[in-house]
Protein backbone atom coordinates (compact mmCIF):
# COMPACT_ATOMS: atom_id res chain seq x y z
CA UNK A 1 0.00 0.00 0.00
CA UNK A 2 1.23 3.58 -0.70
CA UNK A 3 -0.43 6.23 0.98
CA UNK A 4 -0.15 10.06 0.32
CA UNK A 5 -0.35 12.75 3.14
CA UNK A 6 -0.56 16.30 2.10
CA UNK A 7 0.38 19.09 5.22
CA UNK A 8 -0.73 22.28 3.97
CA UNK A 9 0.65 25.04 5.99
CA UNK A 10 0.37 28.79 5.29
CA UNK A 11 4.01 28.76 5.07
CA UNK A 12 5.32 25.76 3.59
CA UNK A 13 3.54 22.82 2.39
CA UNK A 14 4.96 19.09 3.33
CA UNK A 15 4.15 16.27 0.71
CA UNK A 16 5.55 12.24 1.80
CA UNK A 17 4.69 9.12 0.81
CA UNK A 18 4.21 6.55 3.56
CA UNK A 19 3.67 2.41 3.71
CA UNK A 20 0.72 0.79 5.31
CA UNK A 21 2.35 0.90 8.56
CA UNK A 22 2.97 4.87 8.44
CA UNK A 23 6.56 5.07 7.37
CA UNK A 24 7.47 7.62 5.42
CA UNK A 25 8.93 5.98 1.78
CA UNK A 26 9.65 9.68 0.67
CA UNK A 27 8.93 13.51 1.67
CA UNK A 28 9.83 16.93 0.16
CA UNK A 29 8.76 20.35 1.37
CA UNK A 30 8.53 23.51 -0.56
CA UNK A 31 7.20 27.07 0.71
CA UNK A 32 3.82 27.88 0.32
CA UNK A 33 3.66 30.58 -3.19
CA UNK A 34 0.86 30.64 -5.67
CA UNK A 35 -2.12 28.52 -5.24
CA UNK A 36 -1.27 27.18 -8.85
CA UNK A 37 2.73 26.96 -8.39
CA UNK A 38 2.44 24.94 -5.37
CA UNK A 39 -0.54 22.78 -5.90
CA UNK A 40 1.40 22.02 -9.63
CA UNK A 41 4.50 21.24 -7.27
CA UNK A 42 2.38 18.80 -4.89
CA UNK A 43 1.14 17.30 -8.00
CA UNK A 44 4.11 16.70 -9.87
CA UNK A 45 5.92 15.03 -6.25
CA UNK A 46 2.93 12.47 -6.20
CA UNK A 47 3.07 11.95 -10.10
CA UNK A 48 6.32 10.35 -9.46
CA UNK A 49 4.12 7.23 -7.48
CA UNK A 50 1.50 5.97 -9.64
CA UNK A 51 0.57 2.76 -7.10
CA UNK A 52 -0.44 5.41 -4.49
CA UNK A 53 -4.09 3.95 -3.24
CA UNK A 54 -5.29 7.09 -1.42
CA UNK A 55 -4.22 10.64 -0.51
CA UNK A 56 -5.33 12.64 2.61
CA UNK A 57 -4.85 16.72 2.83
CA UNK A 58 -4.48 18.33 5.86
CA UNK A 59 -4.78 21.94 5.18
CA UNK A 60 -4.43 25.66 6.54
CA UNK A 61 -7.68 27.33 6.68
CA UNK A 62 -10.53 28.49 7.06
CA UNK A 63 -11.73 25.69 4.49
CA UNK A 64 -15.25 24.24 3.60
CA UNK A 65 -15.90 20.79 5.13
CA UNK A 66 -19.69 20.44 4.49
CA UNK A 67 -19.49 18.23 1.83
CA UNK A 68 -23.02 18.73 0.34
CA UNK A 69 -21.91 22.75 0.22
CA UNK A 70 -20.87 23.93 -3.16
CA UNK A 71 -17.36 24.90 -2.05
CA UNK A 72 -16.39 21.47 -0.26
CA UNK A 73 -12.92 21.30 -0.75
CA UNK A 74 -11.95 25.00 -1.27
CA UNK A 75 -9.86 27.10 0.78
CA UNK A 76 -12.72 30.23 1.84
CA UNK A 77 -11.85 33.61 3.10
CA UNK A 78 -8.08 32.88 4.28
CA UNK A 79 -6.33 35.76 4.60
CA UNK A 80 -3.14 34.62 2.62
CA UNK A 81 -3.00 36.45 -0.65
CA UNK A 82 -3.80 34.63 -3.46
CA UNK A 83 -5.34 31.74 -1.50
CA UNK A 84 -9.27 32.60 -1.04
CA UNK A 85 -11.46 30.33 -3.13
CA UNK A 86 -8.95 27.87 -4.17
CA UNK A 87 -10.46 24.46 -4.97
CA UNK A 88 -7.95 22.50 -3.51
CA UNK A 89 -9.67 19.55 -3.05
CA UNK A 90 -11.03 19.30 -7.02
CA UNK A 91 -7.13 20.18 -8.18
CA UNK A 92 -5.85 17.02 -6.49
CA UNK A 93 -8.68 14.81 -7.36
CA UNK A 94 -8.32 15.97 -10.89
CA UNK A 95 -5.03 14.76 -11.39
CA UNK A 96 -5.48 11.49 -9.27
CA UNK A 97 -7.82 8.83 -9.78
CA UNK A 98 -7.72 7.65 -5.77
CA UNK A 99 -9.74 8.74 -3.07
CA UNK A 100 -8.74 12.00 -1.50
CA UNK A 101 -9.39 12.84 2.34
CA UNK A 102 -10.05 16.97 2.96
CA UNK A 103 -9.42 18.19 6.38
CA UNK A 104 -7.69 20.79 9.07
CA UNK A 105 -4.12 20.83 10.01
CA UNK A 106 -5.35 20.56 13.30
CA UNK A 107 -7.13 17.31 12.47
CA UNK A 108 -4.45 15.85 10.30
CA UNK A 109 -2.10 16.22 14.03
CA UNK A 110 -5.31 15.01 16.54
CA UNK A 111 -5.63 11.58 14.31
CA UNK A 112 -2.14 11.35 14.01
CA UNK A 113 -1.71 11.67 17.57
CA UNK A 114 -4.61 9.51 18.44
CA UNK A 115 -3.00 6.71 15.95
CA UNK A 116 0.49 7.26 17.65
CA UNK A 117 -0.65 6.29 20.85
CA UNK A 118 -1.23 2.51 21.64
CA UNK A 119 -3.81 0.39 21.22
CA UNK A 120 -4.18 -0.11 25.10
CA UNK A 121 -4.00 4.14 25.94
CA UNK A 122 -5.92 5.15 22.68
CA UNK A 123 -8.49 7.70 23.84
CA UNK A 124 -11.98 7.62 22.90
CA UNK A 125 -11.32 11.58 22.54
CA UNK A 126 -8.09 13.72 21.79
CA UNK A 127 -7.88 17.37 21.09
CA UNK A 128 -4.84 18.25 19.03
CA UNK A 129 -3.59 22.36 19.82
CA UNK A 130 -1.34 24.58 17.54
CA UNK A 131 0.17 27.06 19.27
CA UNK A 132 2.47 28.35 16.84
CA UNK A 133 2.48 31.78 13.92
CA UNK A 134 -1.39 30.71 14.07
CA UNK A 135 -3.73 28.97 17.20
CA UNK A 136 -6.10 26.40 16.33
CA UNK A 137 -7.16 22.89 17.29
CA UNK A 138 -8.46 19.65 15.80
CA UNK A 139 -10.79 17.32 18.29
CA UNK A 140 -11.15 13.91 17.75
CA UNK A 141 -14.32 12.56 19.18
CA UNK A 142 -15.16 8.74 18.82
CA UNK A 143 -13.10 8.80 15.71
CA UNK A 144 -14.97 11.40 14.26
CA UNK A 145 -13.88 15.22 14.00
CA UNK A 146 -15.92 17.25 15.85
CA UNK A 147 -17.66 20.63 13.11
CA UNK A 148 -21.28 20.77 11.49
CA UNK A 149 -21.48 24.33 10.16
CA UNK A 150 -18.10 24.04 9.65
CA UNK A 151 -14.28 23.27 11.38
CA UNK A 152 -13.81 24.77 15.05
CA UNK A 153 -12.17 28.00 14.84
CA UNK A 154 -10.80 27.49 18.35
CA UNK A 155 -7.82 30.26 18.15
CA UNK A 156 -10.90 33.17 18.18
CA UNK A 157 -12.40 32.57 21.14
CA UNK A 158 -12.20 35.28 24.34
CA UNK A 159 -10.16 34.98 27.22
CA UNK A 160 -10.37 36.59 31.14
CA UNK A 161 -7.55 38.76 30.29
CA UNK A 162 -4.37 38.69 32.49
CA UNK A 163 -4.21 41.77 35.20
CA UNK A 164 -0.17 42.52 33.62
CA UNK A 165 -1.25 42.46 30.05
CA UNK A 166 -4.53 44.58 30.19
CA UNK A 167 -2.66 46.81 28.09
CA UNK A 168 -1.68 44.83 25.13
CA UNK A 169 -4.97 45.13 22.41
CA UNK A 170 -3.92 41.56 20.57
CA UNK A 171 -3.06 41.26 17.52
CA UNK A 172 -5.68 39.27 15.53
CA UNK A 173 -7.01 41.89 12.73
CA UNK A 174 -10.79 40.00 13.37
CA UNK A 175 -11.07 40.19 17.00
CA UNK A 176 -7.97 42.22 18.39
CA UNK A 177 -7.72 40.00 21.73
CA UNK A 178 -8.77 36.48 21.01
CA UNK A 179 -6.73 33.60 22.22
CA UNK A 180 -4.51 33.94 18.74
CA UNK A 181 -4.58 37.61 19.29
CA UNK A 182 -2.50 36.63 22.65
CA UNK A 183 -1.01 34.07 22.05
CA UNK A 184 0.48 33.05 18.81
CA UNK A 185 4.39 33.63 17.99
CA UNK A 186 4.47 36.38 16.55
CA UNK A 187 2.43 38.53 19.76
CA UNK A 188 6.13 38.29 21.28
CA UNK A 189 7.59 40.87 18.94
CA UNK A 190 4.09 42.47 19.76
CA UNK A 191 5.25 42.77 23.22
CA UNK A 192 8.86 42.57 23.65
CA UNK A 193 10.24 43.87 20.70
CA UNK A 194 11.93 40.32 20.72
CA UNK A 195 11.40 37.21 19.01
CA UNK A 196 9.73 34.66 21.20
CA UNK A 197 12.97 31.86 20.70
CA UNK A 198 14.87 35.15 22.29
CA UNK A 199 12.55 35.64 25.56
CA UNK A 200 14.27 33.50 28.35
CA UNK A 201 11.28 31.30 30.24
CA UNK A 202 12.14 33.25 33.04
CA UNK A 203 10.73 36.44 31.61
CA UNK A 204 6.98 37.20 32.76
CA UNK A 205 5.61 37.34 29.55
CA UNK A 206 5.54 33.34 29.58
CA UNK A 207 3.25 33.55 32.44
CA UNK A 208 0.88 35.18 30.66
CA UNK A 209 0.72 33.12 27.71
CA UNK A 210 0.52 30.14 29.92
CA UNK A 211 -2.24 31.78 32.05
CA UNK A 212 -4.40 32.57 28.31
CA UNK A 213 -3.40 28.77 27.07
CA UNK A 214 -4.35 27.40 30.12
CA UNK A 215 -7.60 28.89 29.65
CA UNK A 216 -8.05 27.64 26.22
CA UNK A 217 -7.09 23.90 27.86
CA UNK A 218 -10.03 24.40 30.66
CA UNK A 219 -12.59 25.86 27.92
CA UNK A 220 -11.97 22.70 25.99
CA UNK A 221 -11.86 20.37 28.92
CA UNK A 222 -15.37 21.76 30.42
CA UNK A 223 -16.80 22.15 26.88
CA UNK A 224 -15.44 18.49 25.36
CA UNK A 225 -14.35 16.34 28.40
CA UNK A 226 -12.33 14.91 26.42
CA UNK A 227 -9.29 12.00 27.44
CA UNK A 228 -6.26 14.55 26.27
CA UNK A 229 -5.26 17.23 24.89
CA UNK A 230 -1.58 17.54 22.82
CA UNK A 231 0.37 20.84 21.81
CA UNK A 232 1.99 21.11 19.13
CA UNK A 233 3.44 24.00 17.83
CA UNK A 234 6.72 26.50 17.50
CA UNK A 235 6.11 28.05 20.59
CA UNK A 236 5.27 24.73 22.59
CA UNK A 237 8.20 23.28 24.86
CA UNK A 238 7.81 20.44 27.64
CA UNK A 239 9.02 23.37 30.38
CA UNK A 240 6.24 25.86 28.42
CA UNK A 241 4.05 22.97 29.35
CA UNK A 242 4.57 22.57 32.88
CA UNK A 243 3.80 26.12 33.18
CA UNK A 244 0.63 25.80 31.53
CA UNK A 245 -0.06 22.76 33.42
CA UNK A 246 0.66 24.95 37.12
CA UNK A 247 -2.19 27.87 35.51
CA UNK A 248 -4.77 25.03 34.28
CA UNK A 249 -4.39 23.65 37.93
CA UNK A 250 -5.10 27.06 39.41
CA UNK A 251 -7.70 27.53 37.12
CA UNK A 252 -9.76 24.68 37.15
CA UNK A 253 -9.42 24.67 41.27
CA UNK A 254 -10.83 21.65 41.56
CA UNK A 255 -13.56 21.38 39.92
CA UNK A 256 -13.40 18.94 37.34
CA UNK A 257 -11.39 15.57 37.91
CA UNK A 258 -8.92 14.88 34.55
CA UNK A 259 -6.55 12.75 35.97
CA UNK A 260 -3.01 13.01 36.30
CA UNK A 261 -2.32 16.35 34.39
CA UNK A 262 1.05 14.86 32.92
CA UNK A 263 -1.31 12.40 31.28
CA UNK A 264 -4.32 14.66 30.06
CA UNK A 265 -1.92 17.65 29.04
CA UNK A 266 1.24 16.77 26.66
CA UNK A 267 3.30 17.65 24.27
CA UNK A 268 3.34 15.43 21.03
CA UNK A 269 4.12 11.74 20.57
CA UNK A 270 5.02 12.25 16.54
CA UNK A 271 8.57 14.22 16.76
CA UNK A 272 9.69 16.78 14.53
CA UNK A 273 6.52 18.07 13.86
CA UNK A 274 5.11 15.10 11.98
CA UNK A 275 1.89 14.27 13.25
CA UNK A 276 -0.11 15.57 10.48
CA UNK A 277 1.66 13.46 8.05
CA UNK A 278 1.20 10.67 10.44
CA UNK A 279 -2.28 10.97 10.72
CA UNK A 280 -2.60 12.01 7.05
CA UNK A 281 -1.60 8.42 6.42
CA UNK A 282 -3.81 6.87 8.57
CA UNK A 283 -7.40 8.91 7.52
CA UNK A 284 -5.83 7.75 4.09
CA UNK A 285 -5.32 4.19 4.87
CA UNK A 286 -9.01 4.12 6.25
CA UNK A 287 -10.36 4.87 2.43
CA UNK A 288 -8.70 2.26 0.74
CA UNK A 289 -11.10 -0.45 -0.13
CA UNK A 290 -9.76 -4.23 0.67
CA UNK B 1 -45.71 1.72 25.83
CA UNK B 2 -44.79 4.04 28.86
CA UNK B 3 -41.90 5.54 29.78
CA UNK B 4 -40.81 7.08 32.91
CA UNK B 5 -39.10 10.85 33.09
CA UNK B 6 -36.94 11.67 36.13
CA UNK B 7 -36.47 15.38 36.07
CA UNK B 8 -34.02 15.76 39.13
CA UNK B 9 -33.24 19.40 39.84
CA UNK B 10 -31.49 21.02 42.56
CA UNK B 11 -35.02 22.96 43.39
CA UNK B 12 -37.52 20.32 42.74
CA UNK B 13 -38.13 17.17 40.92
CA UNK B 14 -40.42 16.50 38.37
CA UNK B 15 -41.85 13.34 37.21
CA UNK B 16 -43.71 12.30 34.83
CA UNK B 17 -45.08 8.82 32.79
CA UNK B 18 -46.01 9.19 28.95
CA UNK B 19 -46.71 7.84 26.06
CA UNK B 20 -44.83 6.42 22.73
CA UNK B 21 -45.49 9.96 21.21
CA UNK B 22 -43.97 12.05 24.09
CA UNK B 23 -47.63 13.24 25.67
CA UNK B 24 -47.74 13.54 29.32
CA UNK B 25 -50.19 10.93 30.78
CA UNK B 26 -49.49 12.05 34.38
CA UNK B 27 -46.91 14.28 35.81
CA UNK B 28 -46.02 15.29 39.08
CA UNK B 29 -43.88 17.45 41.44
CA UNK B 30 -42.00 17.96 44.61
CA UNK B 31 -39.60 19.67 45.99
CA UNK B 32 -36.11 18.54 45.95
CA UNK B 33 -35.75 17.64 50.16
CA UNK B 34 -33.42 15.24 51.47
CA UNK B 35 -32.10 12.40 49.17
CA UNK B 36 -33.80 9.51 50.79
CA UNK B 37 -37.38 11.32 51.34
CA UNK B 38 -37.11 12.59 47.47
CA UNK B 39 -36.07 9.43 46.09
CA UNK B 40 -38.87 7.85 47.90
CA UNK B 41 -41.57 9.98 46.20
CA UNK B 42 -40.27 9.37 43.21
CA UNK B 43 -40.36 5.46 43.06
CA UNK B 44 -43.71 5.55 44.89
CA UNK B 45 -45.33 7.73 41.77
CA UNK B 46 -43.59 5.32 39.48
CA UNK B 47 -44.55 2.47 41.22
CA UNK B 48 -48.32 3.33 40.76
CA UNK B 49 -47.37 2.48 36.92
CA UNK B 50 -46.90 -1.21 36.47
CA UNK B 51 -46.28 -1.24 33.22
CA UNK B 52 -43.42 1.16 32.50
CA UNK B 53 -41.09 0.00 29.77
CA UNK B 54 -38.48 2.50 30.53
CA UNK B 55 -37.13 5.39 32.90
CA UNK B 56 -35.05 8.07 32.12
CA UNK B 57 -33.22 10.45 34.50
CA UNK B 58 -31.84 13.88 34.02
CA UNK B 59 -30.58 14.78 36.99
CA UNK B 60 -28.74 17.96 38.64
CA UNK B 61 -24.97 17.32 38.97
CA UNK B 62 -21.94 16.45 39.12
CA UNK B 63 -23.06 13.11 38.27
CA UNK B 64 -20.60 10.19 37.16
CA UNK B 65 -21.19 9.02 33.90
CA UNK B 66 -18.80 6.90 33.14
CA UNK B 67 -20.24 3.40 32.54
CA UNK B 68 -16.81 2.16 33.91
CA UNK B 69 -16.38 4.06 37.20
CA UNK B 70 -17.40 2.37 40.44
CA UNK B 71 -19.97 5.44 41.05
CA UNK B 72 -21.06 5.57 37.78
CA UNK B 73 -25.16 6.70 38.55
CA UNK B 74 -23.80 8.38 41.44
CA UNK B 75 -24.46 12.28 42.40
CA UNK B 76 -21.00 13.22 43.29
CA UNK B 77 -19.53 16.19 45.02
CA UNK B 78 -22.26 18.47 44.64
CA UNK B 79 -22.88 21.62 47.10
CA UNK B 80 -26.15 20.80 47.35
CA UNK B 81 -26.34 19.41 51.55
CA UNK B 82 -26.89 15.90 51.92
CA UNK B 83 -26.88 14.88 48.35
CA UNK B 84 -23.08 14.52 47.82
CA UNK B 85 -22.11 10.94 46.87
CA UNK B 86 -25.75 9.81 46.48
CA UNK B 87 -26.51 6.53 44.38
CA UNK B 88 -29.52 7.84 42.06
CA UNK B 89 -29.70 5.50 39.55
CA UNK B 90 -29.00 2.38 41.52
CA UNK B 91 -31.91 3.72 43.71
CA UNK B 92 -34.35 3.71 41.03
CA UNK B 93 -32.76 0.41 39.40
CA UNK B 94 -33.19 -1.54 42.94
CA UNK B 95 -36.79 -0.45 42.52
CA UNK B 96 -38.12 -1.33 38.38
CA UNK B 97 -36.89 -3.99 36.94
CA UNK B 98 -37.08 -1.78 33.52
CA UNK B 99 -33.99 0.13 31.58
CA UNK B 100 -32.75 2.92 33.26
CA UNK B 101 -30.89 6.05 31.37
CA UNK B 102 -28.97 8.26 33.29
CA UNK B 103 -27.36 11.42 31.96
CA UNK B 104 -27.50 15.34 32.79
CA UNK B 105 -30.57 18.06 33.40
CA UNK B 106 -28.98 19.52 30.43
CA UNK B 107 -28.56 16.43 28.36
CA UNK B 108 -31.94 15.28 28.75
CA UNK B 109 -33.31 19.08 27.67
CA UNK B 110 -30.56 19.34 24.92
CA UNK B 111 -32.16 16.02 23.93
CA UNK B 112 -35.99 17.06 24.24
CA UNK B 113 -35.22 20.14 21.61
CA UNK B 114 -33.62 17.79 19.40
CA UNK B 115 -36.24 15.50 19.37
CA UNK B 116 -39.13 18.29 19.11
CA UNK B 117 -37.63 19.78 15.97
CA UNK B 118 -39.43 18.33 12.82
CA UNK B 119 -37.37 15.58 11.19
CA UNK B 120 -36.37 17.40 8.35
CA UNK B 121 -35.01 20.68 10.52
CA UNK B 122 -33.73 18.22 13.00
CA UNK B 123 -29.68 19.28 13.39
CA UNK B 124 -26.55 16.88 13.52
CA UNK B 125 -25.44 18.73 16.48
CA UNK B 126 -27.07 21.04 19.23
CA UNK B 127 -26.29 22.87 22.07
CA UNK B 128 -28.79 23.60 25.35
CA UNK B 129 -27.47 26.52 27.61
CA UNK B 130 -29.28 26.88 30.87
CA UNK B 131 -29.57 30.06 32.01
CA UNK B 132 -30.99 30.39 35.56
CA UNK B 133 -30.01 29.33 39.32
CA UNK B 134 -27.05 27.56 37.69
CA UNK B 135 -25.38 27.77 34.40
CA UNK B 136 -24.53 24.72 32.18
CA UNK B 137 -24.95 23.09 28.35
CA UNK B 138 -25.68 19.95 27.52
CA UNK B 139 -24.10 19.25 23.57
CA UNK B 140 -25.34 16.57 21.64
CA UNK B 141 -23.32 15.55 18.72
CA UNK B 142 -24.65 13.01 15.85
CA UNK B 143 -27.03 11.43 18.35
CA UNK B 144 -24.12 11.38 21.21
CA UNK B 145 -23.84 13.58 24.10
CA UNK B 146 -20.11 15.10 24.34
CA UNK B 147 -18.13 14.28 27.35
CA UNK B 148 -15.42 11.08 27.78
CA UNK B 149 -13.89 12.06 31.46
CA UNK B 150 -17.50 12.99 32.71
CA UNK B 151 -20.06 15.43 31.90
CA UNK B 152 -19.15 19.14 30.67
CA UNK B 153 -19.19 21.39 32.73
CA UNK B 154 -19.97 24.69 30.27
CA UNK B 155 -21.11 26.93 33.59
CA UNK B 156 -17.21 27.29 34.67
CA UNK B 157 -15.29 28.68 31.91
CA UNK B 158 -14.03 31.85 32.13
CA UNK B 159 -14.49 35.17 30.10
CA UNK B 160 -13.91 38.52 28.70
CA UNK B 161 -14.80 40.83 31.48
CA UNK B 162 -17.24 43.67 30.51
CA UNK B 163 -15.48 47.18 31.05
CA UNK B 164 -18.59 48.04 32.94
CA UNK B 165 -18.53 45.48 35.36
CA UNK B 166 -14.71 44.96 36.29
CA UNK B 167 -15.30 45.48 40.06
CA UNK B 168 -17.93 42.44 40.43
CA UNK B 169 -15.97 39.80 41.90
CA UNK B 170 -18.70 36.71 40.65
CA UNK B 171 -20.84 34.17 42.78
CA UNK B 172 -19.08 30.86 42.16
CA UNK B 173 -17.56 29.78 45.03
CA UNK B 174 -15.03 27.37 43.09
CA UNK B 175 -13.68 30.57 40.20
CA UNK B 176 -15.71 33.68 41.05
CA UNK B 177 -16.13 35.51 37.49
CA UNK B 178 -16.40 31.76 35.61
CA UNK B 179 -19.27 32.08 33.29
CA UNK B 180 -22.04 30.71 35.84
CA UNK B 181 -20.82 33.48 38.71
CA UNK B 182 -20.93 36.23 36.18
CA UNK B 183 -24.62 35.66 34.93
CA UNK B 184 -26.54 32.97 37.32
CA UNK B 185 -29.53 34.20 38.14
CA UNK B 186 -29.10 35.22 41.79
CA UNK B 187 -26.41 37.65 40.23
CA UNK B 188 -28.80 40.40 39.73
CA UNK B 189 -28.96 40.34 43.72
CA UNK B 190 -25.31 40.35 43.91
CA UNK B 191 -25.20 43.33 41.67
CA UNK B 192 -28.38 45.44 41.99
CA UNK B 193 -29.91 44.31 45.21
CA UNK B 194 -33.28 43.41 42.87
CA UNK B 195 -34.39 39.98 41.89
CA UNK B 196 -33.71 39.25 37.95
CA UNK B 197 -37.69 39.63 37.39
CA UNK B 198 -37.78 43.06 39.10
CA UNK B 199 -34.77 44.47 37.00
CA UNK B 200 -35.90 45.96 33.50
CA UNK B 201 -35.00 45.14 30.45
CA UNK B 202 -33.56 48.41 30.01
CA UNK B 203 -31.05 48.32 32.74
CA UNK B 204 -27.61 48.32 31.43
CA UNK B 205 -26.70 44.89 33.67
CA UNK B 206 -28.63 42.59 31.14
CA UNK B 207 -26.30 44.10 28.25
CA UNK B 208 -23.51 42.95 30.43
CA UNK B 209 -25.36 39.62 30.99
CA UNK B 210 -25.73 39.41 27.14
CA UNK B 211 -22.05 40.21 26.58
CA UNK B 212 -20.50 37.30 28.88
CA UNK B 213 -23.86 34.82 27.43
CA UNK B 214 -22.83 35.86 24.05
CA UNK B 215 -19.01 35.08 24.39
CA UNK B 216 -20.19 31.52 26.14
CA UNK B 217 -21.80 30.73 22.70
CA UNK B 218 -18.73 32.25 20.72
CA UNK B 219 -17.05 29.98 22.60
CA UNK B 220 -19.45 27.01 22.29
CA UNK B 221 -19.83 28.08 17.90
CA UNK B 222 -15.97 28.03 17.84
CA UNK B 223 -15.71 24.75 19.56
CA UNK B 224 -18.08 22.66 18.28
CA UNK B 225 -19.40 24.23 15.20
CA UNK B 226 -22.70 23.47 16.19
CA UNK B 227 -25.76 23.50 13.38
CA UNK B 228 -27.76 25.03 16.39
CA UNK B 229 -27.74 26.97 19.98
CA UNK B 230 -31.07 26.98 22.33
CA UNK B 231 -31.68 28.83 25.59
CA UNK B 232 -33.47 27.90 28.49
CA UNK B 233 -33.67 28.37 31.99
CA UNK B 234 -35.84 30.69 34.08
CA UNK B 235 -33.05 34.17 33.16
CA UNK B 236 -33.80 33.77 29.28
CA UNK B 237 -36.55 35.59 27.54
CA UNK B 238 -37.13 36.52 23.45
CA UNK B 239 -36.30 39.99 24.00
CA UNK B 240 -33.04 39.06 26.40
CA UNK B 241 -32.31 36.71 23.46
CA UNK B 242 -32.02 39.44 20.77
CA UNK B 243 -29.55 41.57 23.14
CA UNK B 244 -27.60 37.92 23.22
CA UNK B 245 -27.64 37.91 19.15
CA UNK B 246 -26.55 40.87 19.21
CA UNK B 247 -23.61 41.02 21.04
CA UNK B 248 -22.97 37.53 19.20
CA UNK B 249 -22.26 39.51 16.08
CA UNK B 250 -20.43 41.96 17.25
CA UNK B 251 -18.01 39.39 19.28
CA UNK B 252 -17.80 36.99 15.75
CA UNK B 253 -17.06 40.20 13.64
CA UNK B 254 -18.01 38.33 10.91
CA UNK B 255 -15.41 35.25 11.42
CA UNK B 256 -17.63 32.25 11.17
CA UNK B 257 -20.66 31.75 9.05
CA UNK B 258 -23.73 30.25 11.25
CA UNK B 259 -26.60 31.08 9.06
CA UNK B 260 -29.33 33.28 10.25
CA UNK B 261 -28.86 34.20 13.82
CA UNK B 262 -32.35 33.92 14.42
CA UNK B 263 -32.55 30.32 13.59
CA UNK B 264 -29.26 29.60 15.41
CA UNK B 265 -29.63 31.14 18.36
CA UNK B 266 -32.92 30.16 19.82
CA UNK B 267 -35.23 29.76 22.38
CA UNK B 268 -36.78 26.39 23.42
CA UNK B 269 -39.66 25.01 21.09
CA UNK B 270 -41.15 22.89 24.32
CA UNK B 271 -42.88 25.41 26.20
CA UNK B 272 -43.27 25.77 30.30
CA UNK B 273 -39.64 24.22 30.46
CA UNK B 274 -41.15 20.92 29.47
CA UNK B 275 -37.72 19.75 27.40
CA UNK B 276 -35.89 17.76 30.09
CA UNK B 277 -39.23 15.66 30.37
CA UNK B 278 -39.94 15.25 26.48
CA UNK B 279 -35.65 14.42 26.16
CA UNK B 280 -36.56 11.78 28.93
CA UNK B 281 -39.64 10.41 27.07
CA UNK B 282 -37.70 10.05 24.19
CA UNK B 283 -33.88 8.39 25.83
CA UNK B 284 -36.20 5.79 27.59
CA UNK B 285 -38.44 4.56 24.63
CA UNK B 286 -34.78 4.38 22.42
CA UNK B 287 -33.81 1.60 25.33
CA UNK B 288 -37.42 -0.31 24.70
CA UNK B 289 -36.82 -3.55 23.03
CA UNK B 290 -38.89 -4.13 20.33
Amino acid sequence: MQLGSIEAGGTKFVCAVGSEQYEVIEQTQFPTTTPTETLERTVNFFKRFPNLDAISISSFGPIEIRKTAPKYGFITNTPKPNWPDTDFLGYIKAAFDVPVVWTTDVNGSAYGEYISLPVAKRPNSLVYFTIGTGVGAGELVNGHFLGELGHPEVGHVRLKRHPDDLDFAGICPYHGDCLEGLVAGPTFEARTGKKGQDVPLTDHVWDIMAYYIAQAAVQETLMLRPDKIVFGGGVMSPAFLTKIREQFKLLMNGYADVGELTDYMTMPVVPHNGSATVGNFALAKAQVKR
